[in-house]
């Protein structure tokens, strides 16, 4: 893509209105724009990034076998009533509204029930099961603060996933395996190293719930953390109990802060029973499914990454989640043999951006190549023709070195 | 993909709370989950044919230079109170809720506002125009009646796109070339032939809008159609001044009941002039942006092409939106064969649903067959092996024939 075609500019300086680093580099870099606080828009390079995120989730959890469906926002009262989850005293984070027709509407910040509700139309007997499925579902939250960027959004994108199984094996089998997937997904983009699986709280149903937790100063979690053998706990759970249970010492833990990138829970049967999602076991007799819930916030994780991967000039995108993978910069003298290197990259299928912009300064070009943080930064100018070559350089890196233009197409982008 | 794996159950009988045709089809075939009424999860065979939909959209706008964004759901109410939309008594679809921290808040039912808003941040002189963007975005509207299955929706997908230019010349070419756009997206989705550019009331800005009208019998407007010349008038303008001005005698038109499925508005200076998009002109004065506003109602046009494109059996998607291009269906004593060609068709890169199960007889799998309407039908059994064949059968056709099974893998699915 042309620099010159998108409409977003970047800015010298950060927001006001911000205090997180991921607003002020996101918004800097027109990669994204705020609504109101905890809603933003995505703009061109901000929903290239989006997706590239989301095409590495949706990946991983087709290879589990979960089917994609897109449930809706818009949800009844009487089915949340019917799990006690409707009240705002049990869920304080509903937004909710009133129908002309006539009644009230709540608008979806989980999918547990009108998921299971929707399977009793299609689950009929133990050999309608297993049933997976998953969703990038675009979840409303009313939350009272919402300071952190796109790591506690109003408004965000989940991409959240329900396991039915008809038997506590295989129910502990698919769990297990999704953890797996949880953590490709985070090594993938990038933060595998400092993401963590964490015990949590397991609420009314089991006894742990397990958090997938990524270290970093902006977190708003604090987990006790044994870095060598990766063992964490959530501060609500840190007892003498869970200590003895997972093998470690109190003085083996350090605190740390996280921000909470994927949450998996085991609802047991109790949701099923309690809303009707039975089937008929091999006995012939009818019994709940057994029911796991997997959220990763996709939002959130892209404000994750910016918050793991930046420096003071800009952001330092993970190749694989990147909005570009190549950025070609085109410096005066450099102009006409880049405007010819960008069509043999796009020829050859290279994910370039390429800045032809004519009104913008060399400093302008290199400082907003830092901004946008695109991998591998390739300056075209009077000076690298001089030695029939272009500049390449890491945005990871702090050196430079000039390679041969035709080298360059045969340079291999990771 | 092997139909076993699908989750979801067909059904013989329609569901007795829908009226439309879209909604009993889409439901039977397990395409859709209604939440509620005017709200529908799209479920894995639904929410590919979306995807088509939605990739041929894409494709279009892209081509006219438009960018892809995407704004939030969450409005603020100050925005729209500048140009006098938030009021219930102006526009009376809005959701509307309250912030846990203070204020209202609206929720999304078109975006020209945000969108406008958002420029101000990116655009400040001529050169930073035009600027094109477009966005699927869901819209939520608080309707007071929706009995017309996905053809009008509480909640449903919309591309909207919006145009910025700096002169009225610029505005009037891109406008037009938006109108071409759009008939190639009919066109491409099946539905272009009975698809008419249809001349409405422009409102307070300009003399007339355009909306593109599909005849069918389900729809909720009316409009006045000359089939020959291709001129279409919508009730609202149907007066005698129009019809001097178009060229044509009222005896001329037929009425005709149609639908929808695109909108496109001239806003003319009026909307930036309110909410201070302003741009420095080539002579240094600060004016308002032209703006157009076009949309496409994506999931209403999935609806308006099943109303226009079923018989009693059930679907006839056209191939660009079809879920799968070929389904294959193994009958009695074809199933290894059907096996083999399922793995040869996945090799070749064929868009293949494969009817592998084992519970259902002969006669559920064809009429699932029609019901899920994939345009091209391949049933290995006893009888064509045989004759060492297959049975090919399009969906829009009632004759079938038999050809020799390695031509099936040279066949081409259109």
């Amino acid at each position: 893509m042309r620099q010159s075609f998108l409409f977003t500019a970047t800015r010298r300086e950060a927001p006001k209105d911000e205090e997180s680093t991921n607003a002020k580099l996101l918004i800097r870099g027109g990669f994204l724009h705020k609504e109101m606080a905890g809603a933003y828009a995505f703009l061109p390079l901000g929903l290239r990034v989006l997706e590239n995120i989301k095409r590495i989730i949706r990946e991983e959890m087709n290879a589990l076998g979960a089917q994609e469906i897109l449930m809706t926002t818009l949800q009844r009262k009487e089915l949340w009533e019917t799990t006690n989850r409707w009240d705002d005293k049990e869920v304080d984070v509903w937004f909710k509204s009133t129908l002309h027709a006539g009644g009230e509407v709540g608008f979806g910040w989980s999918h547990e029930e009108p998921i299971a509700d929707m399977l009793k139309s299609h689950v009929e007997s133990f050999r309608d099961l297993p049933v997976y499925v998953h969703q990038f579902q675009p979840k409303l939250r009313n939350e009272l603060r919402a300071k952190s960027g796109i790591m506690r959004g109003r408004e965000f994108l989940m991409n959240d996933m329900y396991s039915f199984d008809s038997s506590e094996e295989h129910h502990t089998a698919f769990y297990n395996q999704a953890i797996k997937a949880y953590e490709r997904v985070f090594e993938r983009a990038g933060i595998g190293e400092d993401t963590f699986m964490t015990f949590a709280s397991g609420g009314a149903f089991t006894k742990f719930s397990h958090e997938f937790q990524t270290i970093i100063d902006a977190g708003e979690d604090k987990i006790y953390l044994n870095h060598e053998k990766r063992i964490a706990i959530n501060e609500e759970v840190l007892n003498e109990v869970v200590l003895q249970e997972l093998g470690i010492r109190r003085d083996e833990l350090v605190e740390v802060k996280t921000a909470e990138v994927g949450n998996i829970f085991n609802f047991g049967t109790a949701k099923c029973e309690q809303l009707g999602l039975l089937f008929t076991n091999e006995a012939g007799k009818r019994v709940p499914a057994w029911l796991g819930s997997y959220g990763i916030g996709v939002t959130r994780l892209m404000g994750v990454i910016v918050e793991k991967h930046h420096d003071e000039k800009g952001i330092i995108w993970p190749s694989s989640v990147a909005p570009f993978r190549m950025h070609l910069v085109a410096l005066p003298g450099g102009e006409t043999i880049a405007e010819k290197l960008y069509g043999d990259l796009q020829s050859k299928g290279t994910d370039v951006l390429y800045d032809d912009r004519v009104s913008a300064s060399p400093g302008e070009k290199l400082m907003d190549a830092d901004l946008l943080g695109i991998p591998l930064r390739v300056v075209v100018s009077e000076r690298t023709l001089k030695e029939d070559g272009v500049e390449i350089k890491k945005r990871t890196e702090a050196d430079s070195q000039i390679i041969k233009i035709h080298d360059l197409l045969a340079y291999e982008v990771i």
